[in-house]
């Protein structure tokens, strides 16, 4: 049986300033299991800033969770033998985040968020897959048994090419945004009918790709959440005070009045499952993104600027070093599962969740193996997709195109066919330009991106030949 | 919200002498939800005597479930409102199942059960699909929402019938055969590890038919139960003392070394998760069923004849009236699931449990919307099968073949085709007979039972024009 | 055996100008088969019209089919123990068309036709569709047995309502863009290497739905025409000289220079095969329909008008009536395969040709039951679709948008939830306006064509109710 | 474009003394191609005899068809530059047949061919599709791009594994057999209804696997001939007049009264297309093979023994000798249909004719990959199945369980589980024997063919370990 005071840890991405915080904080309130973490990061100053941070956390008398942690310096150092891989990085750097997000903008292309699907979430997969199928070789090879858990984005792709480099991985990918609907769906139940549910009284079932999410059904204790959902849309028919999102969870300082979500419901009778921010980029682009104004009066949510990220990095990094230099870790809830997951595949408490993960058959009208975000069951060693049925018919038009798009997008980055990956991005729902105008897009943004793309000359060289 | 005080279940077969008092018992030990309970059985007199016997145990102040017992004459009465249907009938009598079972002996098939497959299931269903018909028209009538749990034999056939004729039924079918199997994995694991696991600790995947399930995975707290099994097996070639079975669960008096399920399982790589004797049934006759001297000396295991059935129920109807007259009723510890089920449907507690419900994808290599047993995941009005993989290519060639005769005898027995019901008994693994011989016995049966036969005329007004 | 001179034919919208008198050519120069042809048609007159032109020819000596023409005034006389039946209806006049194709120009949506997709081919679809309802229900009752042609657009989803209401019906539809692209292939053949090749000898594999069809494979006699086509593209850059296309068959006097089908074959690797007019409105509205000026100067095609519709039917009708007072009918090659396709479901020659049938697993990456466009087998009473295996990945994620739109269109029109078809609307390819926008020219549309529309009421009852 | 006169053929097995001389034979009748056939056979010998052979008769001027024959002492040679690849084989020696066929007498298991399925038809496999890994390896290096066509049995698993270890093989198996049963609903009409029709207006639907393969539609210009069909067996209960069948085409001197076809029509609905002595080994061992008496006396057809193919072998032998040494080759009508595939292939006249091949969606309810037989459209370079819809549920039960059967025999040749292997040799339908008996048939059968076998010294390492 598993010694649960001996579980290895690897992290990828481990010099980061916010995620790897949040994993050292659960682990060490709770007091269950224990072991070693491995950090490893191309910033390999980050990893030993955090590999500090981690041991002064553990040698603190008042922490339960006891944890050894070790900044690596080869991914195999952090691999062999793990028995987890958690996967955080940023592909490229904000730089690069910049291009991505803003110079659409040129062409009259908005993207609150820019990192998962749209111009930006295309270039980034460009230049972020291969890197994870260097992730799939390598923990094919030191460790093919352990449990792979995903955090970056676009999540769809990266795990997509987790499986398709290693199709025995058993990999899934973890995002809290449903999170915030439930405990949305919980407030109006306390608002209209006096009732207090936690998040996870909410019971989904759901259907979509991350950060296109949709909760077809919704229940507390078995009573319909639907109707109730459908009457609050009509007394707010204007969507929620924007507000700063103090007590809507995981949303952080970003604004919403969540009327993205409300006019999504009113179409297809799903409730989508994600901030508005993320929602608005998987909708044709004069939906909801066809200009600022669209955008900031309308429907009332916030185009994330890099600037602010590079600044709220800053900070990050700086509290990062205030706690390196002693200032003692404060704890807080962070709302997070990780740890709970991996406790469950420990055998340490079944859960259900959701999770994004191959089709396997879970969702009825989407393909296999492509990657979807629905309910899954956790137990020791064992992640098991419950049955989600059918995306609703109108809505699977939607999610049926960023399928192909994801698609079209792996095969292309993976296999250095850019002018695939053009094709797939001229076909965009927030691409409402002409081809040439698209070209050039495409083209300038690649350039800002060379650096991490391998396949970038053989393009450059093709491109001369054709005109179209 | 619900109101949990004000439940109403129906039970068709509420006559009966045995589940019954199961579910009396297990409401009363349980006090989370009250309401009514509607005994509806063409035994009216049956059903008369639960009432009571009901009642009489809501009245006891040491009982903190309160339920209401009422008789029913019709099955209107019981279903109208209700929130659960319960069916547990016994098609036929004693009599027509002495013919199911015993005729085919002459024959020299020998079925240590008889009521889900060779000659005496399917004859059985015959029977007993036009009644399930009825019902699924009634609920579909009457409480089109309610959960309707199944627990009569041939239990793949029973649902498949109701979801056939009222498609939207939300219907499952139950049964606690699998419980016996982890329970024998958790003994294994505390003779040879000390371990002491409740049954449901052992967490399971499983795939095939009702009494031909198999486990493709066994785990408790994530360690690979499998190779513990294999070497428990090889320890024991001739499989484990024949016992009366006192400390294995739910297989009452019935003699098993469990010789079958071992070599099953030395064939398959799969643990089969039912009693030897319904196993047996599934196989080529040859295999374990081929006389008596194979079934009792070499594998160890019992017929069971219907006079012991018809002298049980003797002694369980007396029961009933000592119970009836007053004698204070024993609580016990059922070891059935159907309330915790129930209560799950109301909100009252999530979890994982095998039912009998259509394939909708859970199982990748049986066809669509047959009936297959596997894991589902209950909570508040929700049934969702987890994933389950694929049956194992060489053991599909078994299941595949028993899916089949269950779509042809279900065909044939709301159509009347008894030509083609024929057609698969003849081909069914146990009837290793001459085709002469096979259609004999089939009218001797037939005509055994043709007063619960619907369509009997119009087969044997056919039979003369045909040689084949 | 059947009486190959006592073939009846029902003509749905044999009051037509054009397509009834090359069905009447057809026939009259085939001698093998003759019989009745029933001619109904809302238009009585046009009916009574085309049954003496049909009449005066096959009373000609040197014609050698014989047929008997025969108006019939209601849809049962003309269906009542047909062999076949014709379908080629106008759903509604040229003025609701005028307002399909032209209205959407206010709002800087262009359509070089407008009867298959965009918001024309829509609202077209919402007022056809229930007509077909009622043509499936009379062929249902009076000639279940009859083989069903469509020529009426929109195609996929006329016949799509034919299987819905009547799934056991013998249907399909025909249309010959895809033989245009066969001729340009073999002029290709032609002009670069000598060959002279038939439109039928160029050898294909299709995929796609009506006019957004595909030929993933080309060959003539076995050799691969797909890198001879890419090499001629590359030799015309900026497509073919524009011409009338006297000699590029059956695009009449449309004008096109073939290079949005140049064009998505650079794209996606298979040659697009309708024309380019077709092809355009299935793709995002600023690819090839951004203005007038990129429809007409860059790509070289026309956008048709319904005045231009409306002065060719003025002088189709004038020789129709010229030939109904006398004037001999000229014989052509109309190239049209429909008599061929009867004669072989009669038994008289087997071939392979193009049709839109449903996906009975033909299509691999398509979903079951949606028409797909691809190569079948016609023979003796049986038409039989060839594996053509699956859509090129980067392609289906247009292909897979337009199925499900169709999906969605066909529900809302037969179910009269146009909120849905709405919904469908506002996600068309070549609507790339703001919602608000998009719900006015929708609600507009409507209006223009409501005479047509059995749930408008309901529609614009529930209207006032919302404000998404 | 291709060369007619410079096809390459090779031809493994190309010392063969029957089927290498009716490849003569139409090959010279035939003048549109001439070219190369390359003779590959272990037996050098046998293949120098047929090179004089077939260059003798190109030499001839009354022969229109000229091909130069060389017999080639490597694959190499044989397949470098191939533009088909005939594959005829017979695996092992008549010595290794012998004990296939008749060893499981000694158990009651009577086997008509022996080489298909049953006993004989598994241990053949074994042996057999190492050798065809080989072949598919040496295609794939030395002629990726050649049409492979295969005679040899067992036909199915053949096919099957040249597609697993080379995915891209253009593939397929022929077999004459549907012709024999289109052959004989031609004389049915012609005698019943005085038409004269020839076996390719028989048109089919065709589903099932080799050797048990059923017509679910068959039709003579557009007539269904399913109810003439039932109703000329209803005139022959006893079958017809056990005959030598001059007049059936392809069933040589193989006695025949049709009883087993007629009796599985009648239980089944569809027309069984092949010989009675394949089918019935298909089928549960007692309905058919029950002793020599129900063979010969009750359903009277014949047990093949390998005697007689010894001593036909000795004949046909001698004749090729005859041959060699001048005496002039006599041309017949085959029947067969290579030469007409070929040139299908080369562009050369389209057809429809039936194929073994993958299921690629042709067949609905068989899983996708398996080898199925249906009709296919053969045209340049293309092979296309057509859609064959479903195998009726009822008989779906038998053909799904030899397509289990061929799966799980197929994984254990390649795999070396012969432990497997046996897995489906108890379950097979003609092994209704014990299974020590059977384990101890399949221990004598592997003994005998030894050396052949590549895994034999590994599974009898392993025996000694189990006892089940």
């Amino acid at each position: 049986m598993k010694d649960y005071n001996d579980i290895k840890i690897a992290y990828i991405g481990g010099g980061s300033r916010a995620w790897a915080h949040n994993l050292m904080n659960d682990l060490a309130l709770d007091g269950s299991i224990g072991g070693e973490v491995r950090l490893y990061d191309i910033d390999f100053e980050g990893a030993k800033i955090n590999e500090k941070i981690g041991n002064d956390i553990s040698a603190r008398a008042d922490v339960k969770g006891k944890w050894r942690y070790r900044a690596c310096e080869t991914i195999k150092a952090a691999l062999v033998g793990a028995d987890f891989v958690l996967i955080s990085i940023l592909p490229g750097s904000f730089d690069e985040m910049e291009s991505d997000v803003h110079l659409p903008e040129e062409y009259g292309i908005y993207q609150p968020v820019g990192d998962s699907t749209g111009p930006g979430g295309i270039v980034r997969a460009l230049r972020c897959l291969p890197m994870f199928r260097d992730f799939a070789l390598a923990i094919e090879k030191y460790c093919p048994e352990a449990w792979v858990i995903n955090f970056t984005n676009p999540m769809s792709v990266c795990v997509r090419t987790l499986y398709k480099v290693f199709p025995k991985i058993k990999a899934f990918g973890c995002c809290h945004e449903v999170f915030g609907t439930q405990k949305l769906l919980a407030n109006i139940l306390e608002e209209k009918y006096g009732i207090k549910a936690t998040r996870d009284e909410i019971r989904t079932n759901i259907v979509g790709v991350n950060h296109f999410t949709f909760l077809t059904e919704a229940k507390y204790k078995g009573t319909d959440l639907l109707p109730i959902y459908d009457a609050y849309i009509d007394e707010h028919p204007n969507g929620l005070p924007q507000t700063a999102d103090a007590k809507h969870w995981a949303n952080g300082a970003y604004l919403t009045t969540e009327l993205v979500k409300f006019t999504l419901f009113k179409r297809y009778g799903a409730i989508a499952a994600a901030g508005d921010r993320h929602l608005a980029e998987f909708c044709p682009g004069k939906w909801f993104l066809a200009d600022r104004e669209t955008v900031e009066k309308k429907y009332g949510f916030s185009l994330t600027t890099v600037a602010w990220r590079k600044q709220e990095f800053a900070e990050r990094k700086k509290r990062a070093l205030d706690y390196y230099n002693g200032e003692p870790f404060k704890f807080k809830n962070t709302g997070e599962e990780t740890v709970r997951q991996i406790k469950a595949l420990l055998g340490l408490g079944d859960f259900v969740t959701n999770v994004n993960i191959p089709n396997v058959g879970q969702v009825e009208n989407n393909p296999k193996d492509v990657i979807v975000e629905t309910n899954a069951f956790f137990s020791g060693n064992s992640v098991k997709p419950l049955q989600a049925g059918k995306v609703p018919d109108a809505l699977n038009a939607l999610v049926m195109r960023i399928i192909e798009e994801q698609e079209t997008v792996t095969d292309a980055a993976l296999s250095g066919d850019y002018e695939k990956a053009f094709t797939a991005f001229l076909n965009n729902p927030n691409v409402c330009i002409a081809a040439d105008k698209a070209r050039e897009l495409f083209d300038r943004m690649l350039k800002n991106t060379k650096a991490y793309l391998p396949y970038y000359d053989e393009y450059i060289g093709r491109r001369g030949k054709t005109t179209y």
